[in-house]
């Protein structure tokens, strides 16, 4: 499907499938932007122009980029400069064909949201962080984004006795429940993602993984106006599967959007290129996102998003190569992935594994409870004993199945 | 409310507040009688008598025993076994007076259970462990328990394409659903609680933190059945904030029964003495359940349910001494909460903190979206600079002050 | 010792022990300098003056402070601009009394270091840091410094091929080889300090903890001239245990100087008030340095320095507060520390978990392996079935003691 | 140098390179002979014979077995019980081939060490664990071992006060030297080879990184024949970078011995197979043993020595599988490790990215620090300021190579 680039043109070393727009690769403007300011330093690279991304992204074979309202326009902006910058980026769409598939609101670098925004303890910076976040809205609605962001980065404390998090639950959702009647209201085709982290900025964020939000998202007025936007890192940095989580997301129907990137454990966040931390998990996850689970299932439609960090040492050629490297990376994977359903002997492993049995039903067709108490063979008869030395399951000769897939070392 | 203990007979060393039967502690038959095996060495204490265990937790003040059914009486049993140890167990407690308020099931020390019991790949496994578990619950509301705890500790795999996730949550949802159409059919007065862990003895673990559990639990045919067993130790294997998911659980609806221990960070599940872990967590969970939250909310009124292990490095004499001090440390630490509560310099830096404010709606009452957007010294008149330099919230003040009377060091 | 301070003054609301001079606390300017920038935020306070931090730590009771180069003078000032703000704070010292007894250089925060100072892929680089060093340790040495620290935070790398650790080594020692002779040449009377960190900014660092430093130091051509400045956090963000990590220290000879600070598990650097983290191992720390090891051995005489950030969410008024709060905890737990080893249960407690046996050699005087050889009670008569069920060390006892004492909760 | 093996005879299904005795590969017996027990479950497999583990090893092209003495005849054995085992080991040896290149001895297992061996509280125990190893010394000689591996599992504690870490390593020092005076007077060509691990079965254990071992080492009186048997699980549990590890360790001369196993972050001891955790480090670690440091440097000759653990849901053909994985993950590393060197485009990147001109002195030839010091070039004239912008270091891209290297996504 895709044709291979070797090309070694000057800053383009990065070899692997070329990119199309069929792929639905995304970039936040604030992830090739970022200008490598970190906790122990300032910046090392320039502003880039949005302009300058906009083209660039197009020319690397990206289709979307995406925005916080602060990454855009400074926050604090007068009307007149704030609109002279959504002009400039308007034509750059129009002249690249780029698209504006998500939106999200800055609530977490000004000093006023230095407690968080929609559960500040203060309770005028929550109503001008619903200003905030309603203004852009319009603007999302405008540039026909189909999914509004919510990372609560600043959402959270320090110290247990410095947030009621049962308080804070009821203003999260009374925010919410305020913008879900405000884009049925006036009509926009636009859904919400939440993105959970479990830490940093804050010492703990409220609704510290995925879990968290989708459990949260069932207390909402229009829970159905609400998804995830799940992030690698973020769940790797809480020690969870990622992959897994997203199984769990896309069986509860609220995947609704994803941030890609490279975590090498729990540590700071790191927001490395795609692939770049736990190829296995990053492995599973292409695989789960491009062919369903092995039972069967939905796969995942959207925007592949990449919400990394182009590494602090480098200069504006490492920035787009590092950009490059997002998408070879998702390519090349999604061909191991696809390689490793097509292999008959993994098929075979699979159902030794009797990985394919878990998704037939526990119970009969129309078995009761009475039906299965009244089984002898479920339990009076059933030989338990027979699972000691033996009824392996081969999950190792699966994995490293996949090892060598995933390595490009079979056949 | 409590008199102190300060004896000093033989074994019993641990001073403090005595518990008594009000305060609803209650233990696993699995923990006091914990032998000591771990994964590098054996037995280093001799198995423990049911009834043995019994007469001496009612002795040290508990209220409540619990246990999975291997405990009582082993995997394999005859059903003469079986019974004979069910009937010691109930004359333990006609004796002593104390009830079981909680029981689960062992779906994950058996061979059999080697891939798990609800989801294993092995669907003959699936049905013989609901066999299991519907015995078990018979034997549950029999002996008056209103909680039914499912941990699905071998639920997981150590490697992605061992396990369809999704599949897996269906199955977990089949049985969940089945269990809950008995204990309606039977009229049992019996919820369900589910308990999460992220890994070990699995590599990743179904439903890896609580937040996973209450998502889970919305897609059930009875989600008014179903709730959540988080324990202490389990969360902060993920490094997430105790106190914090119970506030959601709590906030959800969903604290249905409590496992209390210590953890000392991110590695292998400690199951230490309640608070000998996290001391400013524990603090802040004994607040949250005796006091709720600062702007009010539930309470939980639950059984206080010790789910640790005595140290390998102790014998009986030790074993007793741990029961104590958990029990011990509890007390403590709700006295400490009870002071911080009270204390008027407490009450005027929540106040200074903002953190009162956040139980006020962001909205006036009746306040619309467009009321707000008309509302200028909301946003186009906010100071948002005000906010440089200046606003403090005063959390580290607050944080001294709780450390303070957790120390005791408040006059 | 000291005497209580239950003042309530505007803005010192903190209780507890009051700090004196012999107490030998000392805060880095970039400490209470700290303006609030994170990697999701710019600053939220305003820049402190050097002379106010003087008058200020001063008043609090404090008697040292520290700095890098660049906090005193930013990077690239000219000589004037180092020079009047080296005579301000001489004058500010002169004015109150305080001293400087460590100095340390950045070389993480400008674009250059990008990759490191000492260990830059970098040749000119690694010339250049060592001319930044090397001119600030004669500021070191002017202003009477006696330790100099060295944190190699931008020494590492994201990826693994990306740097050369034997060569990085190399490196690192070729630079403190030559620090040494120019110390040792010039009279100064001054030691080097190597502060270890596992990771952040960097996804992986050189020299990652304690051990790996202590390790490296012995491969130095002037190893007596060189130690180490561990951090609580630090090490912290390793799960390891820092008092632990101390005792090794101290047994080594090599605890120069130490960072005291607060951290919430492994995660991203917290550096919070001390105690304010892991409050087991605050005290447990406390004891070792105040009262060295049950065993007796060696404490710690040097600068109690707190390396922490007052949280972002502070405004000046909370960055004191925060100061006096690191003071308090430490006076708190010291007094707590001396009351568990004067109580005569604690003894009895540490005697019977022979802890203070590990004191006593496991060779009789004079034995050789010959002797034990011979001994037949060492081995073959040796009882080892005795310790299962039996001679139980009653640690958790013990713990608990700890436990009791640490909240204040022993008659 | 390998032949390919893609046969699919009926447990042999995985594929790669075939394993040679010149490869180096050793297997401990308690590896492969895993019973399955764990925190949570009991065994899932039978015992396997001494003989058949030896046989069947050698089938699959290792070269070598190690063993605790524990492992080849239980704890308490009669010594005719424990002779009859080693005469069957040493047939068996007989008849393949196979060798045993190094011995450890079981101080963990046992209660009678259930607070260490070397370091207990307990002086008997101390004893007793002395003469244990003397003897396992003896049959380490015996039986041709070069490298004596010492992993102190249980020295260690779960709470602060139990524990005097000052006294404990003083202990196992005095025990270290004894063994040294025991193998040097005895004339054994056995070397000591330290094992760190942070954390369980100990809730902190003694040595907690290579780094603490490396530095511990300098305080022996036999430094030279002591090293270290670093275990990628191990310092991988700690968040530590292994090959980084490694790289000091080759450096300071003491890689002595290697445990090659998988882990997936932090979290309980995962002991997987060889590469079936982080990819990325297994990658480097086989480029530093088998090639060295990119600036030249020593390789490792030594044993390649699995100690990993067959998943428990595996029976006797899961054993073999794993075993085979961890072989065919080395070898597959290996050559794209080689190709990775060859590539002159990663040598160009290399370059670019200045990686080997960290293997350059940072001092001309003869320098002093005069010189240095009179070299404005170096300071005075150096522009610091080009870079910020400029001067990208080029990782990224360096990164992405080596990801295509590894996936065998290069040309």
């Amino acid at each position: 499907m895709h044709t291979r680039n070797n090309s070694t043109d000057k800053d383009v070393t990065v070899t692997g499938p070329t990119p199309t727009r069929d792929d639905k690769f995304s970039f936040g403007l604030w992830t090739v932007g970022y200008n490598g300011t970190d906790p122990f330093g300032g910046p090392t690279r320039e502003h880039l122009d949005t302009v300058h991304v906009v083209e660039k992204l197009a020319e690397l074979g990206a289709y979307g980029l995406t925005f916080h309202d602060d990454d855009l326009f400074p926050f604090g902006s007068t009307d007149e400069v704030r609109q002279t910058e959504i002009e400039r980026l308007k034509q750059a769409l129009a002249d690249t064909g780029l698209i504006i598939p998500m939106v999200t609101t800055n609530l977490f670098s000004a000093p006023v949201f230095k407690d968080g925004g929609f559960t500040s303890n203060d309770r005028a910076v929550r109503r001008f962080a619903l200003r905030k976040v309603l203004r852009n809205i319009d603007l999302a609605a405008e540039l026909g984004a189909k999914t509004f962001v919510m990372w609560g980065g600043r959402e959270g404390a320090e110290y247990d006795a410095a947030k009621d998090i049962r308080a804070a639950l009821e203003r999260y959702r009374e925010a919410v429940n305020l913008l879900g009647d405000y884009v049925t209201d006036k009509g926009y085709d636009l859904r919400f993602a939440i993105e959970p982290k479990p830490n940093e900025p804050r010492g703990d964020i409220l609704l510290p993984t995925l879990g968290h939000a989708l459990a949260f998202i069932e207390t909402l007025e229009r829970p159905e106006l609400v998804g995830i936007n799940p992030e690698v890192g973020h769940e790797q940095m809480a020690g969870l599967n990622f992959a897994a989580g997203i199984a769990q997301a896309l069986y509860q129907g609220k995947l609704f959007h994803i941030d890609l990137n490279g975590q090498r454990g729990i540590k700071y966040d790191q927001d490395l290129v795609f692939a770049h931390g736990d190829l296995y998990n990053a492995f599973a996850l292409v695989d789960l996102l491009e062919n369903g689970s092995p039972a069967g299932g939905p796969t995942y439609d959207g925007p592949r998003h990449f919400d990394y960090k182009p590494s602090r040492t480098e200069d504006e050629t490492g920035v787009w190569e590092s950009a490059k490297a997002n998408m070879a990376n998702y390519l090349i994977l999604k061909e191991r992935a696809a390689a490793f359903r097509a292999d008959p002997e993994v098929q075979e492993a699979l159902e030794a594994a009797k990985v394919t049995e878990l998704g037939k039903p526990t119970l009969n067709e129309g078995e009761s409870y009475d039906d299965l108490l009244a089984d002898r063979s479920a339990f009076e008869d059933f030989d338990a004993s027979a699972y000691l030395g033996g009824k392996g399951f081969g999950f190792v000769r699966l994995q490293q199945l996949a090892t060598e897939h995933l390595l490009g070392a079979r056949g």
